[in-house]
């Protein structure tokens, strides 16, 4: 029977989850090279599916098959197995649906779904969780799904995790997936597949990448059949079993916006200016650096003023990591980084450079995020700027749950990047009145230890623990207050601090370290 | 203890082979889709190696040890390990050597040498298998070491792979690799490597794939070392433990030549000029089609009769399947195929249309020829040109030994070849007075079922297997002749069949089939 007890962060983490041991997270400690990194140590051998013979293919390749309900008969699909599917058509996915809806015709019952992430689109997964087809979603719950998990409907527990940390739960055997079905803009009829090319391209398929290599059965649909080889082949058709056409794969406004919008809300552009302010003001924007954004509006505008920065300083970076938009596009196409190391492309100058540019390159979960590897890049980029919606005196933040303890959001690339040399937090001090610095926060997603900088519109507070950024950046002019005067200073104008969030003692859904130890636990919302 | 016994194929299979038992080759059986396929079902799982961790790797990525003897400690490099090396350097590789001269240094014995390939210029290991340091070789041993086996001096038996062959060998776990060591013409501090720059320049690193996701420890050797992120990644630096930078890592003359040499001799432009008539007579040579022949002078010439022909006709390929030569990169430049997908590059303009022309493919052995896969690219290639030491009546072939018993050769990708739509060797009817066509060769390397063509300066014959073949080409005026008749024209000019090679009872290698079967053996040479 599982039980919860509190890890070293002092958080709640069931000592087991959906009939699963769960390990708690462990926190810190220096290696010999004097990095602070997981105290956990992994044990065993990575996973290992069984051993396929070409005997058992077509020899001349051709492995399509009528449709998905076929290919899901031919993988062997029957109760209680785990179908795995990826996130790159975002909001516009049509094909985690139809994989559902075949399961339920084939009269199917708990399946788990394991995808990288869910979103709005996918609510039609309701109806399948409610009759049982699927038992439950390990994987980021955007919106709709997430809140049905919140409400403690779901049959088994949400299990969040990281990209990176994906990659290691399915890497290190954590997750065995039975099937995976890989929507692909571009294959051929080996299986070779990409997402450069298409009606429906989304620039690449990394996110599927742990999904073709370990599981037991593979499914490529596609709505683009060309002869072989596909080139680029994202994914190896040597992992492939079974390739499936279908009219539409997804819906191309959804996947891909046709341009990314700044913000223009001007607290939001003045934090942006902090940051980018900060990073060059802190020393690190030099020649050879490297950076993270992501594709928000304040990100965006801080990747705009920090351009101006460079430009104007002549200083050149050696890679930018992406979700890429036309903004990092530009920087590459102007000379002002070697490279883009992309992960997901998050608009269509996106995709076209991914298929144009060489030194526009594709990355993976392994690549980037996996912890369980001989390194990753995550460490590698100098500074990295991100979101929350609430961080704590310790510098420990959420980006899973809202203050009133629902769960909306995924981690997506999240705990990953908080490897880099410089993690900041680029977050409004408030949002609808309701304070973002607090005193504990709803979900622990990222422990402080590894949080360097939040910046707001009130002022940029250190974390404590940087004693060396504190330094580079005196005399700089800029806003650096201690974060409990921005804290307090944020409580006078709303009126205190936000309200705690009225929650039931049953957990719904555990929150994986990038480890895949429990950082936290996520309960039941009292409606 | 091990003993000798009789394969479907007729031929002795060692029950053991140091200390590993050993399945039997066991012929064919057709699948499902009418397919002729191997009948051995492979079981089990794939090779795990241990989970990493990124706590153990510095955090930064700077993974460098000051050489090669450190980082052979700081793998753990004791008596009776595999270090395993790729070929990409073939006869210019200067890392193999002085890998096995700082294990001497280091006073370890025992090892296992598990190269891709290994030259004439590795003849330095001879003092390393006289002293014990090397206990013995698993891979192709061309030249001396070949010989040295021969002579049965070697201490354990050399187990001969085809380049498929290997993959498969550590992805099921065959072949532990304790230590992979991999020269990279290209590296980063990460362990990131590529073959396409540099002043050791080899095109690509596919042979070391396997070996850096497969084995404990990884150390890449470099000469030419730049910043995060050496693009393209060919190896992952994932996958890497350590890097070492070495002043030379590759004789430049040696690894690439210049140009590559079609032949002069008037019999071998026969052969080439009888298979390019066949390859359109058969109707093989269509739009979209595909094909594959290697970089000696026949196969050179081959391909540019071919060529001559596709102008003609206006045929264009889909693909060409590399060992890519400069007669290759023009068909690709002129616009006579879409893709060359290519396994290793042998001359200048290989590498550079390697790194210039992204229709120029990087593939591997895993995507190629791994037979453990599901499915390869090997079967649809539509018609495939080779070589071979010697043929019989059956159609069964040899490329490793001579008629004289000694091992002199690899097997490179020929095995994994013959899966090709149409396989043709294209050999002379006698070297050195020596028959080509003889009763039974001295070590099957090829069963006689995938050998559909032999063409030689006195004619063509098709294996009564392949009706459809002799068929499509009855009143083309090619000289298709029974492979009896040519074998009865040969020995009547040079006077008889070969002596029979003098051998003893004792094995000295064994020949894997693509699926892991014992094909053969090899016996030692009385001398």
């Amino acid at each position: 029977m599982s039980e919860l007890r509190k890890n070293v962060a002092g958080r709640p983490a069931p000592t087991e989850a959906n009939g699963k041991i769960q390990v708690p997270y462990c926190g810190f400690r220096k290696n010999e090279f004097g990095d602070l990194v997981s105290a956990h140590k992994p044990e065993g051998r990575r996973a290992a599916p069984r051993i396929r013979s070409c005997a058992d293919y077509p020899l001349r390749g051709d492995k399509r098959v009528s449709d998905l309900r076929t290919a899901l008969e031919k993988c062997g699909l029957k109760d209680g197995m785990t179908i795995s599917t990826h996130h790159h058509f975002r909001n516009g996915d049509l094909v985690a649906n139809a994989i559902f809806d075949a399961a339920a015709d084939l009269g199917v019952k708990n399946l788990l779904w394991f995808p990288s992430a869910s979103f709005p689109c996918h609510q039609n997964q309701l109806k399948h969780l409610e009759s049982g087809v699927i038992h439950h979603i390990e994987g980021s719950m955007n919106g709709p799904l997430g809140d049905y998990c919140s409400r403690g409907k779901m049959r088994g527990l949400g299990v969040l995790r990281s990209h990176g940390g994906r990659y290691q739960a399915v890497q290190d055997g954590e997750v065995p997936i039975d099937i995976a079905v890989i929507a692909s803009p571009t294959a051929d009829p080996f299986g070779n597949a990409n997402g450069v090319t298409g009606d429906s391209a989304c620039g690449l398929l990394g996110f599927a990448l742990a999904d073709s290599q370990y599981a037991e059965r593979v499914v490529v649909v596609t709505d683009n059949l060309v002869p072989f080889p596909c080139v680029p082949w994202q994914i190896q058709g040597n992992y492939v079993d079974f390739v499936v056409e279908m009219e539409q794969i997804g819906d191309p406004s959804k996947i891909i916006s046709g341009t990314t919008q700044i913000t223009k809300s001007p607290d939001r552009l003045l934090i942006a200016d902090y940051v980018a302010r900060f990073v060059r003001e802190a020393g690190i924007m030099k020649d050879g650096f490297s950076f993270q954004a992501g594709a928000g509006g304040t990100a965006l505008a801080f990747a705009i003023y920090l351009k101006e920065m460079m430009i104007e300083e002549g200083v050149k970076a050696r890679f930018i990591r992406g979700g890429s938009t036309k903004y990092l596009v530009e920087m590459l196409e102007e000379g002002l980084t070697d490279y883009i190391l992309d992960g997901q492309t998050f608009d269509l100058d996106g995709v076209r450079s991914m298929r144009e540019n060489t030194n526009h390159v594709n990355t993976s979960p392994f690549t980037s995020y996996n912890y369980h590897g001989k390194g990753n890049f995550a460490g590698m980029v100098d500074a990295v700027v991100l979101g929350a919606t609430e961080v704590d005196l310790d510098f420990g933040a959420n980006v899973v749950t809202h203050s009133d303890g629902r769960l909306l959001h995924g981690i997506g690339g999240w705990q990953n990047c908080l490897f880099s040399n410089c993690t900041i937090l680029a977050i409004p001090s408030f949002r609808d009145r309701i304070p973002v610095i607090v005193d504990r926060v709803t979900t622990l997603c990222g422990p402080g230890e590894l949080i360097d900088v939040i910046v707001t519109e009130r002022g940029i507070a250190i974390n404590p623990r940087r004693q060396d950024l504190l330094n580079s950046v005196k005399g700089s002019g800029l806003p650096i207050r201690p974060i409990e005067e921005i804290k307090q200073e944020v409580e006078r104008i709303v009126g205190g601090a936000p309200a705690q969030p009225s929650l039931a003692d049953d957990p719904v859904a555990i929150i994986k370290w990038v480890d895949g130890t429990v950082i936290d636990t996520v309960f039941r919302v009292n409606t």
